[in-house]
Parts: C-alpha cells; structure tokens; sequence
C-alpha cells in the first residue's frame, strides 16, 4: 500500500460510502417529512437496502482482505517467518485487520436483516468499533518515519476518531439528522484525505515526495485539512438539497392525487399568509 | 497579524459577539418567562434577529478574509511562490481559513432563516465546527515559536475549545440558560484573552515583549487567564440583571393592563407572605 | 503556603465540607423518602440551609485571601515590583485566585437564595467552575520542581478535575444520589490528599522530605491515592448509614401518630411474609 | 506476580467474569422478551444471582490479596523495612489494593441485596470505580521498564479504562443491552490480553522474553490487540446465541400450555404471511 494507488483505493471507497449513507439519511428523513401517507412502504424499502449495504460491504472487505494477502509482495497469509525470525509484511497485516472490522460491520448489517430480535443499534455499535480500531492502528502505524508522514496520519486519525466518537455517541443518545450528517461528512472528509496522503507522499507525477522536515508544509496542510473539511460539509450540503428537491418534485409527478391535493392546500394557506 | 491591532480586532469582534449573545439569551430567557401574553409576537422577533446576525457575521467574514488576502504584504490569493519553491503568507491563509468557517455559520443563519424546513441545530453544529476549526488552527499555529508565546496561544486554544465542545453538548442534550450563558462567557473570554496577547507579544507602548524565557511570566499568566475569566463571569452576570430589569420595568410601562394586574396581584400574594 | 499547615488547612476545609456535604445530601434524600407528609416543610429548611453554606464560603473565602495577602512575607496587594523587575510573590497570588472562585460559589449560593427567578443549576455551574479553576492552577503550580512535588500535585489535580467534571455533567443530566455522592467522596479525597501532600514534602516531624527522585516512592504514592479513596468511600458509607438511622429513629420518636402507625402497617406486612 | 502464572491467574478471572456477565445479561434480555408471564419469578432470580456474585467476588478478592501478601517472598504485611530504609514488595501492594477495590464491589453487591434501600445503580459506580482504581494503577506500574513492557500494559490500560468509561456512563445515561455487551466483550478483551502479556514477557515454553526494542514486535502487538478484540466479539455473539437458543427451547419444553399456544399463533402467522 506504499504507493499512490494504495491511498486513492481507500479514499474512493470511503468517498462512495460517505455519499452513500448522505443520501440514505437525507432520504429517509425527507420521505419521513413529506410522504407519511405511504411511510410504511418506504420503511420496508430502507430495511432491503440495509442488506444490500452488508453485502456490498462485506464483498468489499473481503476483496481487500485477500488483495493485502496475496498481492505480489504480500504475506500470503504467512505472519512469521522463522527462518530470518522476523515478523512477515506487517503492514499489509494491519490493514488486512482494518478490513476484517469492516468486514464485522457488513456481517452485522445482514443479521440484523435476517434476525429481527437483535437490538438495532448493533449496526451503529460495529460502525463505531471499526472507525476505533482504524484510528488505533492508523495511530500506531507510523513508528519510526518522518515528522511530515506522521502529520498526515495523525490528522488521518484524528478524523477517523472524530466519526467513530459521533457513533459511539449516537449509541446512547437518540439522534437528530444534523448529528448523522455530521458523521458522513467526516467520513467523505477521511476518504478525500486519503487522496490528499497520496499527493503528498507519493505524488502521482512522478516527482519527488514533498520536504518532511519542511515546517511550512505542516503549517499548509494544517489548513489544507480544513479546507477538506469545508469541501465535505459543502457536498453534504449540495447532496441534501438535490435529494430534498427530488423527493418533493417526485411526490408531485407520481402521487398528484393525495400529495398534490396536500400540496394545493399548503399553497392556500401560503398565499393567505402573503395578504 | 503579526502586531498589536491584529490581535485587538479579532478579539474586539468576540468581546462584542459575547455580549451580544448574552443580551439575546437573557432576553429570551426574560421574555419567556415574564411575556407570556405576547410571546408568538417576540418569537417572530427573533427570528429576525437571526437572520441580521448571519448577515453581520457573513459581512465581518468577508471583510476579515479580504483584509487578510489584500493588505499590504498578504499573499494577494497566491498559494505557492514556485519561483522560490516555498509557501507564500501560511498565516494569513491561517487567518483566512478562520474567518472562512465563521462566514459558513453565517450562510447557515440566512439558510436557516430562508428555508424553515432545515433542522433548527444546524446554527449550533456550524458555531461548534468555527470554533473547532478556529481551536485546531491555533493549536498548530505556533510551530518552531518560543515558550512564552505558545503557552499563552495554548491558553487561548483552552478556551476555544472549550466552547467548541458547550456547543457540541448543546447539539445532543436539551440546554438551559447556565449553559448557554457559560458558552458566552468563554467567547468574552476568548475575546479579552486576544487583547492580552496582544499586550503581552506586542507591547504597545512600543516597549520590548515579555522574557519569554522566564518561569515567572507563565505563573503570571495563569492567573490572568482566570482573573480574565472572572471578569467575563462577572460582566453576563451584570447584563444579565440589567436586561432582567429592563424587561420587568419595560412590561410594566408599556402593558400596565394586563401585566400591572398580574403583577398586583403577585404583590398582594408576597404582602402575604410578609404578614 | 509552603510548608505543612498551609497543607493541613486546605485539607481540613475540604473535609469539612466533604462530610457536610455528604450529611446534607443524604438527609434530603432519606427525608424525601421517608418523611412525605412533611416535605414541604423540609424543603423550606434545605432552602435556608444553603444560604448558611453561601455565607461561610464566602467569609472562608476572604479570609484566605486576606490570609495569602497579609500574611508575613505575602504580597500586601503589590502584584509587580518595578523596582526588581519581578512579579512578587505569585504562589500567594495563585493561592488567592483559588479563594476568590470559591467566593464566587458563596456568592452565587446567597444570589440564589435571594433572587428565586436565577436558575437553580447556577450554583453547580459555579461549583465546577471553582473546581476547574483550581485544578487549572494547580496543574501550572509546580513549573520547574522536582518529580515527587510535580507528582503528588498531579494526583490532587486528578482528583480536583474528577470532581469539576462530575459537577459539569451534573448540569447538562439530571442526577442521582450515587453521582453526588462520588462527588462528595471525592471532595474527601481532595482533603486528605492535601494532608498527605503536607507530610510527603514538609514533615511535621522535622525530618528531611522524603527523597523526590526515589522511584519507588512514586510506586507507593500511587496505592496510597488509592487507600485514601477507599476510606474516603468508606466515611461517605458510614455516613449514608448513620443519617439514614438518624432519620428513621427520630421519626418514630417525634411524630409517632402518623408514621408510627405507618410503620406498623409495614411490620404487619413484613410479618405476614415471614408466616 | 513477575511471572507466567501471575498473568494467567487475573486473565482466567477476567475471562470467566466476562463470559459469566455476558451469559447473565443475555439471559435477562431474553427472559423480558419471551417469557413475560414468569417474569416477576425470575426477577426474584436474578436479585438471589447478584448475592451470590458478590460472595463470589469477595472470597476471590480475599484469596488474592492473601495470596499477594503471604506467597514466598511477599511483603506479609509489611510495608516499609525500617532497618533497610525502603519499602517492601510495592508491587504486591500494588496488586493487593486492585483486589482490594474489586471486593469492595462484591461487597456492596451484597449490601444491594441485604438493604432494600440502597439505590440500584450503587453496584454500577462500584464497578466504575474498580476498574478506574485498576485502569490508574496499571498507568503507574511500569515506571523505568523497557518499551515493550510498558506498550502491552498501555494497551491493557486502554482495555481496562474503556470498560470503566463504560460502566461510568451506564450510571448517567439508561442502558441498551448493545452497551452492557460492549462492556462484557472489553472485559473478555482484558482477560485474554492478561494472557497475551505472560505469553510475551514470561514465555511458558522457557525460551527468552520478546525482543523488547524491537518495532516490528509493537507493529504485530497493535493488531494483535485488535484480534483479540475480535475474537471476544465473536465469543459474545456466540453466547448471545446459545442462550436465546437455550431459553426459547426449553420455553417450549417446560411452559407448553401458555408459552406453546402462543407460539403457534406466532408460527400461524409466520406460514400467512410466507403465502
């Protein structure tokens, strides 16, 4: 994973998965507001994408899990070797681990399809289990590199401990959709972050990696980091309008009779209000 | 920034954004509990309070970001000078990254205002993601700087954080006004701290700064933090009386029909009491 | 305040108020439950209880810092010498801003029982406020010692903060009597820490202080916290214990007719189930 | 405790007071949902297991602190050797006073039980409290060893705060059956890491501790870490399903008259809706 292509995977799955569960919130929370008349079909939809979702997930984490293994140059599985009595491609076992947790989360997701007596925050539980343990291994990933390769890292870990805390919190507090986007920003801010990683420490033209003892690529990429994170909330932003918009225009098109007679009469005590 | 002025604006800016806030939530608080009779009227007006705070901060934003681009040795919106190969001005991008967040709360207030079918915590998630930005910032702002300087930058850091995370509380648990007027007295706090930075790094007396090296100066300095934090403590209390009495004696002059009737009768209850 | 009974005394003021604060949260919490029929009469009585408590806080309060400021060789109200060039005397300073926030606390406890529309977490707000203060100072206290003086102070402010932070919690959740008791339990801690920090560095027996680089005196300070907790459990138990009798005896002396006849009703019940 | 068996010894502690925990918490969310007839009946059971876990925990703690006291070579009471001018065995101290801690809450399960009055959550702060004391003690155990040594006990610090921070917020905040699991799997997680840690430093088959400055050991140990967690997991989920297995059988085995007419309603049900 010591190159650029090793940082934009990631990055790309976490930016899908960050749009993705935008979407799925802003949707339901718009359907939950606009179309009550036919909720309960909607709830029943929102179930059957769960599984869809831990199927993807664990088929993704799978793919990864074999791909660090039996890649050209990996462990294939072996962790010791005892001949040189050392310790066999330990990275690409971490993130071998980090996938697994993934994996976890995909595997909760379809049994709680299945099972319906398992408590529902289950799911929100094995988010936050594989968001802790990806930033406690990104944390002790770095031993022993340079100052600038630990920066990057760090900010790397510190949002993906920031996502991780927004679902171990949301565990015991009842959530308001603010809060759950929070979460998929950070997580679209994680996955554009490990684009940033590969910039800056393999760049893709070619060139050489950025000064690691420069402090003023530190003091930039301080601010780069925020700039990243005002890029996600403006995404989250753009997402939640598109999405609204659709589920309102929609309404309007395919249930004209019900929702458009609500709607007339919405407009009514509008224009009243204008008088 | 580097100078006394630069450390005196921003901290005049939160010094008045403190008492502003405190004077709206005793207000409201006031207003809520003596107006009962006419509260839809006053809801309506604050309301539109809001939507004039967003376009004040939104303004105050703009103009911090040109003044930091366009002032007399900014970097004039130039990131990289790749004739040097170095950074150009990374603080001033520091300062216009701040500003840019506090702009976002801004267009968050207008939206809020525009739009009423957005979640009423917004307003509270984009402050703590300002004040959260605005504490990282600073926290990697004074790399390579000496003692004196990064602990009173650390100080400060202490109380922005600290109201980054009031405010983060407030999104997930229903707030009462302790805790919203101990939010604005950090922000009071922040802002007098920004004048004592000033008059610590930059004399303006045109003296030399403070030893920086000298143990005594930070002993010094943390009980200033605390006399600094008093003293905001000290200033809601007293707009907090004062708007408490102005309402109370405001209801009593212009509503003297129906509030003075209350009023009397709540009199003759204590006169009661007293026999 | 270097030396043992500038220890001894703080820690007998927190004890003091340790075990009365104790006392009266588990007298309103026994009364509560066992003495309904005149709870009203009883709330008045804790009502006026906490105006006592302001008064001597806040008169405990001047005193210290009348105390730091006049005593021999204290500061008389002179924070800079000009002509030395130097701050003057600021442990005594530190020691003084300390008081001052406890003062506030007392204030606040009198403003409460004056003004009755002030809301009622105020006084909780300022109790963690005093106590984040103190631990605030404390930490900053010890710039430049030696390892078992930095070491023994870093307890004290583990337990200072602990109790700040249970008070902040208080705020925002409603509590119950477990949680305020931790807190009182850890009040004690905090008292009979300053003893120990007393006899760790100044030795009222007149012998040398224990010797501040020995390793193995930092391993028995360590479980000595913990035995100071344990007993510091074991009075709030002891406590609990006593004033619950205390309670239910004097109920059935005082006001036999009622609960007398209750209390019969119970041992018929108790009777029966024992058949 | 230096050795192989000194480790092993806590680790199957933790390990069955894990299993039993979870086993117990299971048995009681299932029982509420299927069997709400007899529900008051195991009420009443599950009151006379909580005594019989306090005994249990108490004569545990009793042997262990005996155990660390009198064993060849430890302190027998002793604390500080007059004559040699240090202290005696700080570690078995050190050791004595977490056992210390954990048979104050068997302790106080008992005294749960015996009193009535005592609020419930009692046994919860205990709890808290003997894995912070625990948590705090293992920070300070390590002072002056070597990097290995210190990362494996920080990792069991993790561990062992995590299940503390926990059971502190169960106190505040009303619990899920997913919260109780998470703690029950980090307790699993210390017990198998208890083990882990002799496995590293006192290896069982004879040969030479781990490299102790070697990075690729740390490398492997932090996902190690991470596998054990996993593992726990998947022990608790396996548990899960034994006795949610083990309680609906034998609910049809034992109860057919009520508890079987329901479910072939259910099963009636079930076959409507697979048509």
């Amino acid at each position: 994973m010591g190159n650029f292509k090793g940082h934009a995977l990631p990055g790309t799955f976490f930016i899908i998965m960050g749009i993705w569960w935008t979407t799925r919130c802003v949707l339901k929370y718009a359907c939950k507001k606009h179309k009550r008349t036919s909720y309960i079909g909607s709830k029943a939809l929102f179930h059957r994408i769960e599984i869809f979702e831990g199927i993807v997930l664990v088929s993704m984490a799978i793919t990864g899990m074999l791909g660090e293994q039996f890649i050209t140059g990996g462990p294939h599985l072996a962790l010791y070797d005892y001949k040189e009595g050392q310790w066999v491609d330990l990275l690409n076992w971490h993130h071998f681990t980090m996938y697994f947790f993934f994996g976890l989360l995909g595997v909760t997701n379809i049994l709680c399809f299945l099972i319906s007596s398992l408590p529902a925050s289950l799911t929100k539980l094995m988010l936050s289990n594989a968001l802790f343990v990806e930033a406690f291994i990104m944390y002790n990933h770095t031993h022993g590199r340079e100052m600038l390769d630990i920066f990057v890292h760090q900010l790397l870990v510190l949002a993906i401990f920031v996502t991780g805390l927004i679902a171990f919190l949301e565990l015991f507090i009842r959530t308001s959709i603010t809060v759950e986007l929070t979460r998929t920003s950070f997580i679209l801010l994680q996955g554009s972050w490990f684009w940033q990683i590969g910039f800056v420490l393999y760049p893709p033209s070619g060139g050489p990696a950025w000064d690691a003892m420069d402090h003023d690529n530190i003091m930039f990429l301080t601010i780069c980091f925020c700039w990243h994170y005002a890029l996600s909330i403006i995404i989250v932003g753009m997402i939640y309008a598109f999405v609204t918009w659709l589920v309102k225009s929609r309404l309007q098109r395919f249930c004209p009779s019900e929702v458009g007679l609500l709607k007339n009469v919405e407009r009514e005590q509008e224009s009243e209000e204008e008088m």
